[in-house]
Order: structure tokens, then C-alpha cells, then sequence
């Protein structure tokens, strides 16, 4: 993990861009912080950290007022990353189906989620290796956001993740579903309600089947990017439940 | 309306119980006020209020340590209320069709749930007359609890009530889902995902339908009864939001 820029925001808080390997990444740490940080993970979808800048610089501010340190990885494919033909191939299949106003079929899904997946996961622990190792991060660790599939991943594969925010709008595949009901970490599943793109029944479907003992669905309206603000804050009060 | 007893609870709430003709009912106020107080109506399923009071009792008193009054009603045929021969049928025939593991046919549950909420309705509305004369009693009015048709129609016909906390929990008629679509008040609206008594498609049938432009729905696990802490807090953030 090598440290390529570092800035003050405005609150204080600390934003460091890193590279970890060929993957970019940016890290935020509390203005002061005495102990080590509870670090949360900041998942988003596969638009490109530049293009996702302004919400995740956001919910990390916001994070940080809570005493959080926040890190976010460029997922496999995002940004300035390589592309796949294969992904490129079911993207092209998922937009063919839409626009004939299809169903989209599980094969698309699959092509399209589960490579990503298998591959984003991964970065994602090691990037917590990394992350784990420096003096002012500690534990424990959340998981915060979408892609929803790498984050059902994380909370199956990945120990140290003790909580998290999970973020639906994004196609699910059965395997994926199948793997929720391992999942046994508190969770606490975001749902824009009248987001047009997402499948809602989907959701639903997922979070029935996460095998947690604490999970909790937290539905509103604002379509897919509309999150209210007092839903942002039920989630940061989940994270201070769960991560202090 | 007249106060038959009163006291005051280990927390300095003012417990005061009231007949409205031959309704009996409670309300509950915080120990100092310096303005008349926001009023929540607690709305209560219909096992009657001696049995509901333990649970009613902690609803009052976190509302009060909020700054809000508390009020509710013995519902039609509860408690000592006197009982309906066509309701006793209904719900008689709601448990022959249970024990025979049969669908519940929207004929039992009209039979069951509209004569309650049309005579229900009114008597709310005259408790609120009665309340809001009171001098430390102010506004905005909420409301909160089940029966949740009741809460549905008190949303549509009431315009006193400015807000909603609404709990799934018991069948809805298609009428009154049909009605959901007139209310355009914030609803806050709590479902056990786990209350196999409850008919969860209802549920999210209901929350689809509401006319709110402000609608949130929270599931939780641990069974009809068990509204997890952290839930209950919510529920009373969004009245101090909206009434406060």
C-alpha cells in the first residue's frame, strides 16, 4: 500500500489516495483521533471512484464525525482499470434485454455479478490487510454499501467484517442468494423503494434469506440515488451500535 | 370527558385515566411542560387496554421523556366493552378457517377488521376533540400503533394527525388498501418479518399503495411482539421529527 496524496478537508478529516498494487484507492481518518480508528469499508456501484467521488467523500465525513476511519477501493473493471470481454459481452446482453424490455435472464445475471464478485472480494481483504496494519486503523471493521452481492460475499468470507450496511439496486444472482443465508453478522439493508432499476422483490427475496439473527430492512422513497438523509442517519446509528 | 383516577409514575409522568361516555381510556403526560404538549394517539390491538397496559405504559413513558402526551381508548368490543354477535362470528370463522389451515377469505377478514375500524374511527376522533381541549395538551397529533386498517382510515379522515406510525401485524381489508392510496401524511410503518401471525405480502402490499411521499418501512426480526430497542427508538425519532 504506497500513499500517492494526501489533503485536509475541510472538517479536518485526513484523505489519503493510495495504490494497493495496480488498484487505487483513498483512505479518510477522523480529524483527532486518540485510539485507533473502527474502520468501515465503503462499497459502491461499478461507476468509477472519480464519478462516485462526491457521495462517498460524503458518507466518510459523515462516518468520521462518528470517530470512523473509511476506506474505498476502484472495483475490478471501474475507473481506469482494465476491462474484461466477457463482462463487457453480458453488459452488452443486459442492455439488449432492457431495451426490448426482456426479462433479464439468470445467465446475464451471472455473467454479468458473479465475476465481479469473485474477483472484488479478494482486493477487498487485502486492501483490510493493508489497512489493518497501519497504527491509526483498528477494529472492528464494517462493511458499507453496493455492489450488495460483494457485500453478502465479504460477510460469508471475511471474519473480521462484524457488521453492515448493505445497499440494494443492483441484479442478484441466485448463487449469490443461496450464499445470504450463511450470513450471520447484525445487518441493516437499504431499499429505495420506487428505485426503478432495482428488482425490489429481489431484495426481498435477499433479505429473507440472510440466516442473521439481527437484520433489519429499512425501505424509502427518493428513487435509486434519493437516500433521505435521516435514512443515512439510522445507518450510521447501526455502525455506532455495532462498530463502538 | 371525565377523569376517574390519577397518578403519578416512578419517572414523574402524569397517569390519568378517563371515560369518554363509555370509553374508558388513558392519558398520559410528561412531568414538567412548559407548552402544551404534541400529542400521539397509542393505538393498541384489540386484546384490551388492561391486558396492553404494561406494553402502553413504556410507549408513554419514552414518549413523554421526548415531550410528547400520550392518549388511548378501549377499542369496540374490548375489555369490558360489550361484544357484537356478527363479530363473534367472524371471528369464529376466522378460527375454523386457521385450524383447517385454509386462506383466510377476504369475506371473514371484512367481516372481521371494517365494522371495527368504522366504529372505531369515530371514537378516536372524539377523544381527540376531548384531548385537545385539554390545556396542556397541544398539537400536532400523531398516531401510532395498530390495529393498522385503523390507522389507515384515522390518516385519511383525520386531518388533526400529521403523522404516522403504523404496525403490521394484523389482516387488512381491500377496501382499506384502497384507502392507503388517499394518505399523503409521513408514515413510518414497523413489520416483524418474522411474525408468522402476520401476512407479510399484506404488509408490503400496503406500504406499496400508501400515497405518502414520505413513507418508510422497518423490518425487523423477533417475532409479533419482539419490536427489537433499537426500533422502537426510530420509530420515536421520526415523531420528534415530524411533530416537534
Amino acid at each position: 500500500m504506497h500513499f500517492t496524496s494526501e489533503q485536509r478537508l475541510d472538517d479536518g478529516v485526513l484523505e489519503r489516495e493510495f495504490t494497493l498494487g495496480e488498484i487505487p484507492g483513498i483512505l479518510w481518518t477522523p480529524a483527532s483521533a486518540s485510539a485507533p480508528a473502527p474502520l468501515i469499508l465503503l462499497g459502491h456501484p461499478t461507476l468509477g471512484l472519480r464519478r462516485m467521488y462526491p457521495r462517498l467523500v460524503a458518507r466518510a465525513q459523515q462516518a468520521a464525525a462518528d470517530g470512523f476511519a473509511t476506506a474505498t477501493i476502484e472495483l475490478p473493471e471501474s475507473g481506469d482499470r482494465p476491462r474484461w470481454p466477457a463482462a463487457e459481452q453480458a453488459r452488452a446482453d443486459l442492455r439488449r434485454a432492457m431495451e426490448a424490455g426482456e426479462p433479464v435472464s439468470d445467465e446475464i445475471i451471472d455473467a454479468l455479478v458473479l465475476p465481479l464478485v469473485d474477483q472484488a472480494v479478494p482486493e477487498w481483504q487485502a486492501a483490510l490487510d493493508a489497512l489493518l496494519s497501519l497504527p491509526e486503523i483498528g477494529g472492528p471493521v464494517g462493511y458499507s454499501g453496493g455492489v450488495i452481492s460483494i457485500g453478502v460475499r465479504l460477510a460469508v468470507v471475511e471474519p473480521r467484517i462484524s457488521a453492515a450496511v448493505l445497499f440494494a439496486g443492483s441484479f442478484v444472482p441466485r448463487a449469490i442468494l443461496e450464499e445470504a443465508r450463511q450470513v450471520t453478522i447484525p445487518l441493516h439493508v437499504l431499499l429505495q423503494w420506487d428505485d426503478e432499476g432495482n428488482d425490489r422483490q429481489a431484495t426481498l427475496d435477499l433479505f429473507d434469506a440472510f440466516g442473521s439473527k439481527e437484520k433489519t430492512l429499512h425501505a424509502n422513497m427518493g428513487g435509486h440515488t434519493g437516500v433521505p438523509q435521516f435514512a443515512g442517519d439510522a445507518a450510521a446509528q447501526f455502525f455506532t451500535r455495532h462498530l463502538r
